[in-house]
């Protein structure tokens, strides 16, 4: 296996060359666009289809980035990667989140230990505790039952776990299956914890604290800050805490926690919802279940993603497209449009997902790239969107490609007919009607009205968003990310961009400043 | 006056020949970096600051940026704004939401209506009806008293109030001043409606529809939405519903609402905050004295907003500065970064401000420009943003500019020391952190562990997010984009590229398509 950079390959030279080729505006009118819808999807798993026939690739480019998926050797890297080789070099270890939710090759050994048993063994242990938290086993001090449970985390530890609640809250709620209300405190704004413990019932109220290091400045402090609260209130905070932690770390094995499920060195934060940093939570709130269910839809794309070919592998397809409209066609953002409000969260998920993972300006080795890696990605649900930004994403002077979700049924079963459609039909009415916007544009004698087209977007079309599908759009996007850190060869594994802040704030609290950094600590008002 | 395109005028030239000359590694380094902090400063309303040490300009360039400003005559623009002219040309309309929270130039009369005085009745007409909804004498058919009021709006109807009401929820619930929570329904998405109605007390709710026209598709599928749901519950709709609107929408005068509150074609939905739309809802959940101060507040800014020399002019130095980097530096995006977790939802009501406004690729009479105009513009709070994307910002290939905000005091007045610290002082101690390590980066022998800084950021610093300073924030954005526009000499108060997404998805919902919009209609089971 080789690990080379981007423009090394024969397929770099090759994509080049084809650049700009196809018009969208072309492509998608008439007839041969219908064509092109029927032709250009990629099936996913649950149900789920990945449309692509709006993004600006035909089959001579397809073909190029299969050169370019075979050359780059992505799934080889991919089975290295789930059979448990070192591919997060810079910190020297493996990478495993796939490996929480489904084995999809040989038993990965680290340090002795079977990591899938490991793993299983985890979720089994925060299966069991919110069992005994939903039958009243564990019980508040006034012997009634946990109502909220409230996740204490930040960056993977809050943003993955968040969006999946709230993707199924209300699924949940009209399926019978919310078993708790879950809330999320993360901000070392004080006000962030104080507003959250001011609207829940605190007595019946359980706080998992989540942190690997169990050293993460803000977590510990709004630990802290909650066992205060709690105090305050003649409750004791150790009949009212859990951990989430890894097993060297000061939150494990420990008193003061009711419970302290384990996760490793070897998932990411971003990549965690997968692990016991997910299943606690959602778990909780969902029943065991419902969580097992995310990690079932979550294992079937992480095996369509083993497909060597990219139109069996829409996880794969959608990296590749990616890449192919970053260093071709030279766009740097990506909008992630999802037509569902329930996955309000969702884009600001996948924002660090994909951000953090990519967000790197050296390679695998540390040598400095010559080319773009990881977008800039946002979004919010449409149709609100629409009457928001979509203005620019239409006749703004820079183009950004578009990924939108959308689903056949939503999640509720109630809807109202209103002037012969319902608000679903509506719903998705306007998603077709953006995709075909965006591709095609409209002549007009007014030029205020004319709409170049030439924008591409794809649509990933699920029947409802269930946890099974929400588990599989989640590995549709993290395989994505993978595949595209292979294909620019970064390590999207690791952060060290996020560390520079963290020393400098320490040491605007140690008061060991000079220069603009006193100044700016004064023009705060920190001391 | 003369509007001309940005690349006619001399200025534009004289940066071009100035582009990249500073820095910011080397000027905000050492003395000299705190030198920069002190001179770097513009004074704001609300006793706030704009700190632009970190922007990458220097004395020849503000100077350069003060000539871009006289020969684009800024301030002669803005003059003819707020005295009446007809600024928003491809509408034909005035451009008034400054003046519903002050008089800044002449008295505007159309048709021969006074509009400010028009303005300050519907704000009058706000409040009276929220101080008899607070005092009893409107009630709920059990003769109890709302308790909650449930915005029903789209797009600018939904994201400004929103962002806003968020941004004091905390404080009001502090300062005794939450009369009533505010919800907000906004998508087609069904589930988005039946959320909020399983969310609340229905027999106490009142529901404010929010639509100009009074035809917005999704704001009156809500509100029938909304109706039948009332309907099944017992209760009267009449007795629940109250409008916003324009005097000449089917929403006017008409018996169904408990009372119409009226805005105007020369306030677009993004600047309608300060309009009707804001003033019903936002009066009802803190009172009309809070929603008064958050007038004042952009009204002082908006006065600031006058000054001819860009160094008192806050508002106007940001946009120029930002033009400078994205005409001149390449940068096509801007963060918005406010350490506030209060301010969660402003950054989207940022976004749809910006790109709506200045998304175009044609000027103000059509033609197309062949420079780039408003970027791309997305945002969360921190800290919880450099647990998640600031890797990209800090080590990524693309540069964003940043925008930060902060503020002295937290809201809630309840905060913990920990550590020798407060929650407050960490979170200021991080922003005041990152600032300087975009700015200076990190030499580092590990490749991994290096940062080439060069990273601009602004920080606008208040002593607490209270509703004067809200307002002025408000304001201060609102009018940045307002001179940007005018410097590219774009329309920024239409938003023709919003059309066609509507024309296609009624003719999905009428069947009337064709090829491929036949085929995603198909994919997407609409039918």
């Amino acid at each position: 296996m080789q690990w080379l950079n981007f423009d090394k390959l024969e397929a770099y030279k090759k994509l080049e060359g084809l650049a700009g080729r196809v018009d969208l505006k072309t492509v998608m009118a008439g007839e041969e666009g219908a064509k092109r819808v029927a032709a250009y999807q990629a099936p996913m798993a649950e149900n789920m289809v990945f449309s692509y026939a709006a993004r600006p690739v035909d089959d001579t480019l397809l073909d190029t980035l299969q050169i370019l998926a075979d050359e780059a050797q992505l799934t080889e890297k991919y089975a290295a990667l789930y059979n448990g080789e070192v591919i997060n070099t810079g910190e020297k270890r493996q990478v495993l989140h796939q490996l929480c939710r489904g084995q999809l090759g040989d038993d990965v050994i680290v340090d002795g230990v079977n990591k899938r048993a490991f793993y299983v063994e985890q979720q089994k242990k925060a299966a069991a505790f919110a069992e005994k938290v939903h039958s009243g086993e564990i019980v508040c001090e006034d012997g009634g039952k946990f109502t909220t449970a409230v996740q204490i985390g930040i960056g993977g530890s809050d943003l993955g776990p968040r969006a999946l609640y709230l993707a199924l809250e209300n699924w949940a709620k009209v399926n019978g299956t919310l078993k708790m209300q879950a809330r999320f405190i993360s901000n070392v704004d004080p006000d962030d914890a104080t507003s959250v413990l001011s609207d829940i019932d605190l007595a019946h109220a359980l706080f998992i604290v989540v942190s690997k290091s169990g050293t993460t400045l803000e977590t510990l402090t709004n630990e802290m800050f909650v066992k205060e609260a709690l105090v305050k209130a003649g409750l004791d905070p150790k009949r009212h805490m859990a951990a989430v932690t890894s097993e060297t770390s000061p939150l494990a094995g420990n008193p003061d926690y009711l419970e302290a499920v384990y996760m490793d060195d070897y998932i990411g934060g971003r990549y965690s919802s997968s692990s016991a940093v997910g299943a606690v939570i959602l778990s909780l709130a969902f029943g065991p279940e419902v969580y097992a269910e995310i990690l079932d839809g979550a294992a079937a794309e992480d095996a369509l993603a083993k497909n060597t070919d990219i139109r069996q592998n829409p996880d794969m397809l959608d990296a590749l497209i990616g890449v192919y409209e970053r260093n071709f066609l030279g766009y740097a953002m990506t909008a992630v449009l999802p037509y569902s409000q329930a996955l309000i969260r969702f884009p600001a998920h996948l924002q660090q997902l994909d951000m953090e993972s990519n967000g790197k300006s050296v390679n695998r080795f540390g040598e400095p790239v010559s080319y773009q890696t990881g977008p800039i990605l946002f979004g919010e649900p449409g149709t609100n969107g629409q009457h928001s930004f979509y203005q620019l994403l239409h006749q703004g002077t820079t183009i950004v490609p578009i990924q939108f979700v959308g689903f056949k049924k939503n999640q509720m079963d109630n809807d109202v007919v209103i002037e012969n459609s319902t608000s679903q039909q509506k719903l998705s009415a306007n998603v077709a009607a953006q995709i075909m916007a965006f591709a095609c544009g409209k002549d007009a004698e007014d030029p205020n009205k004319y709409f170049a087209g030439g924008r591409g977007s794809s649509i990933i079309v699920g029947d409802k968003l269930t946890p099974g599908a929400l588990g599989a759009l989640l590995a549709h996007f993290e395989n994505k990310v993978m595949f595209q850190g292979f294909v620019w060869n970064v390590n999207s594994f690791d952060q060290e961009g996020v560390q520079l802040g963290k020393v400098l704030a320490k040491r605007v609290l140690a008061k060991d400043t000079d220069g603009a950094l006193t100044a700016y600590s004064e023009l705060l008002g920190i001391f």
